[in-house]
């Protein structure tokens, strides 16, 4: 399910910010990260990762779903673009939008999500707030291997956030995105150095040096 | 909702082991915590918290389903026997029963659950067996105000527990009991000690020496 070669070809896809898109761009130009990012799919004409991609000379798109008669279809757009572009591994860096089929079937094993709480808590759209509202004392991160559901694949990394008593959605974002930055390029190190076994719903990391 | 004077009276509901009542009667034999066990009750007659009650001296009795003809008439004989206890404070320690309106209704804000994961991820009776089954890579506990539904109430505190690779369900197991051992104590003396307070879902816990 994961190789090992100087550098692997990833393919990010993103509907905002991109700001867990510019910490992998820093992780690959950095070293730490064998890899780099081949192409950059946004599923919204305004997502900032865009011009992020723009400014380091990646290849980058906008997919229209409103171009398309269904997700599967849209999908398989997304699919043709990433083989265009040899990409290997997909990474989900705030991308809203659920992948359906075509791009799992084409990738098995080979896209990650970022979610911003510890699944199963938390699922959605807002789960920082949902979080704070719950009255969590601790929130966090989890990168997970993506699957049909939303939110709910095989488990790569997850780490802890805490909540402050006088949190407020502003101040506990900041915090959680801090945590992103940094683990998401490590996930993508760990897949891309041949360290990740899934078997079935629990991943095993592999030491380092196994020869794999 | 909670008080400031030497000596609170616990109420302490068990269905098992106990090894949790055993942490508070440490706690309270030691000084830590200014309370003392008012009474355990059971709802199972081989419960070993009931014999651990038995050689501190403390009222014990184990109250027996059967002989009620609804939850309400077997919740309403538990609080007969927190009252005849003078209990201020009511702790489930492994207690598998739904509290119900009753002893809800008779504590408010003064009845504390102890569950075996992070709410509100893996509710319900094997928490930690569905934590390493889910492929968790944190788990923890919760101490939470009991309300009508289960492991729902405002949260207390919460705490991590990491989740090994090489974990199977006893040393997940064990690990999660020395961090309950640790924190339900501590919990019980903010309440006692009058640095609780629930806003909504959110519980705020108040500096020490507040004058309150």
């Amino acid at each position: 399910m994961s190789k090992n070669k100087p550098e692997t070809i990833l393919g990010v896809l993103i509907s905002g910010g991109g700001t867990n898109l510019q910490a992998i761009i820093d992780a690959c130009a950095s070293g730490d990260l064998p890899a780099k990012v081949g192409v950059v799919i946004g599923s919204r004409p305004d997502a900032y990762g865009l011009i992020r991609a723009e400014s380091h000379g990646i290849p980058h798109f906008w997919v229209d779903r409103q171009a398309f008669n269904s997700n599967d279809d849209y999908d398989k757009e997304i699919v043709r673009r990433l083989k265009e572009n040899r990409v290997e591994l997909v990474v989900l860096a705030g991308y809203m939008r659920l992948v359906g089929a075509p791009i799992l079937d084409a990738y098995p094993d080979a896209v990650i999500n970022l979610h911003p709480s510890l699944l199963p808590s938390f699922p959605g759209a807002h789960a920082v707030r949902d979080a704070l509202e719950y009255g969590a004392r601790v929130t966090g991160i989890t990168i997970h291997f993506a699957d049909a559901g939303y939110d709910t694949g095989a488990i790569i990394i997850q780490e802890v956030v805490p909540v402050h008593q006088d949190d407020d959605e502003r101040t506990l974002l900041e915090r959680v995105h801090k945590v992103e930055h940094k683990h998401l390029p490590y996930a993508v190190k760990l897949w891309a150095t041949g360290r990740l076994k899934r078997e079935g719903r629990r991943v095993k990391i592999l030491p380092k040096h196994t020869g794999g």
